[in-house]
């Protein structure tokens, strides 16, 4: 945890926060926090700064924060993501919070099994902690919106220019298409990324997410599992922010 | 699997090779392989082509095989990876494979403890599967070396010339440090990216690294854990190579 990450309804009016539970047993056992010693804090969707401990007792730690006025930026990529099953997607929420992602859409496909709907790593109960997990180890405190997406077809003609009304929309699929950097090296806009599931998109498919706009690309010569081609997507989208500077 | 690997030992002289087991089942439950279907083939550090199968039984398959005559390029980067722990290490082996590296080095480090070098997963009969279901998904042939490194600083001060001669020499830190794309765009050369353990290089470390000639690069604000951030160098430097061309 390299940033203790509170709801801003847990801090009272002077910024004191009362912890029990997970994250003041991370302070106390992991941190070995003692009264008067500070810590990086950040507020859910809000600013960050530093918390001095005022009270560390066996399972509880008050800690007063004070926090700087700017809440980051939100991260420059959205992902639109056929979703995986099950046992990936829970692996990968803490993954690509830790990337920086705005708003990520988990959609269905036509090679994606209806049953991966139904688990429970899709409640926001189960994952949010996830993706909480990821923030604390990035540092970040932009929680990533998410949409579950039932029918890709709808979602692509109706509600896509109000859901992503600005920016580049790029498609990830093997073989043909622009090489990534070159693509990239251009673009300060908000990127929409669509990644397939791991039978890939179908022609039909292709050709819709292409009415819609988005343009081809691929990473490499090398096919990729999901969830590392999705890190290594959103590597590349900050990267190429690094070079732009 | 995008690509069916075999040994060179297992083709006899007219290109034929018969599978039993894993890959047997594969290409008979997953890819539903009939006498006459064609597959990519590749050779365990050797050239990739077609595979045609001649026959498919309940639990063996005969595939002729037409290998093109050149063998993948060895990988860009190398990794100085600080051991992770087991658990880590473990899940690491296959995406690594898949990234492209060309020699893995495992090393010790202040904040390794020593107990990770007692896992089964530093034992080849363990990962190399692992780092051959990595090149099977990417469809590269190029096994990547694996060498562990009982102790840092002889292995960088007398051994680090040899096993690494030309190339630059990086080291991945939070914090301060060049900004990854702008080093990187300018260098064709064969690179070795060390990565420190989840705590962190220590001073002593760092000092260390930079007296053996590496630079100091970070990677974007977020401190990513170790296997997210191994695919997201690793990406990197492969999207650069994009640009480049």
């Amino acid at each position: 945890m390299n940033l203790l990450i509170v709801n801003a309804d847990e801090l009272d009016d002077n910024g004191t926060v009362t912890l029990a539970g997970r994250r003041a047993r991370h302070v106390i056992d992991v941190l070995h926090g003692k009264r008067g010693q500070t810590l990086k804090v950040g507020v859910l969707n809000g600013p960050r700064g530093t918390g001095t401990i005022e009270e560390a007792g066996k399972t509880q730690v008050t800690i007063r924060c004070r926090l700087g006025a700017e809440t980051p930026v939100i991260p420059r990529a959205d992902l639109l993501l056929a979703l995986p099953r099950p046992k990936v997607m829970k692996r990968m929420w803490a993954p690509l919070a830790s990337m920086g992602i705005g708003h990520l859409y988990l959609t269905n496909a036509e090679k994606v099994e209806r049953n991966y709907f139904d688990t429970h790593w899709l409640d926001p109960a189960h994952y949010e902690p996830l993706l909480i997990e990821g923030l604390e180890q990035a540092g970040d405190t932009r929680l990533p919106d998410v949409t579950v997406i039932k029918r890709l077809k709808p979602f692509l003609e109706d509600e896509l220019d109000s859901a992503f009304p600005r920016g580049s929309r790029l498609i990830a699929h093997p073989g043909e298409g622009t090489p990534w950097g070159r693509l990239l090296a251009s673009d300060k806009e908000r990127l929409m990324i669509a990644v397939g599931p791991e039978g890939g998109w179908t022609d039909f498919e292709l050709r819709m997410f292409e009415r819609a706009g988005f343009k081809r690309i691929r990473l490499g010569t090398r096919t990729l599992r999901t969830d590392t081609a999705c890190i290594a997507l959103l590597a590349i989208v900050q990267a190429v922010k690094g070079v732009e500077k």
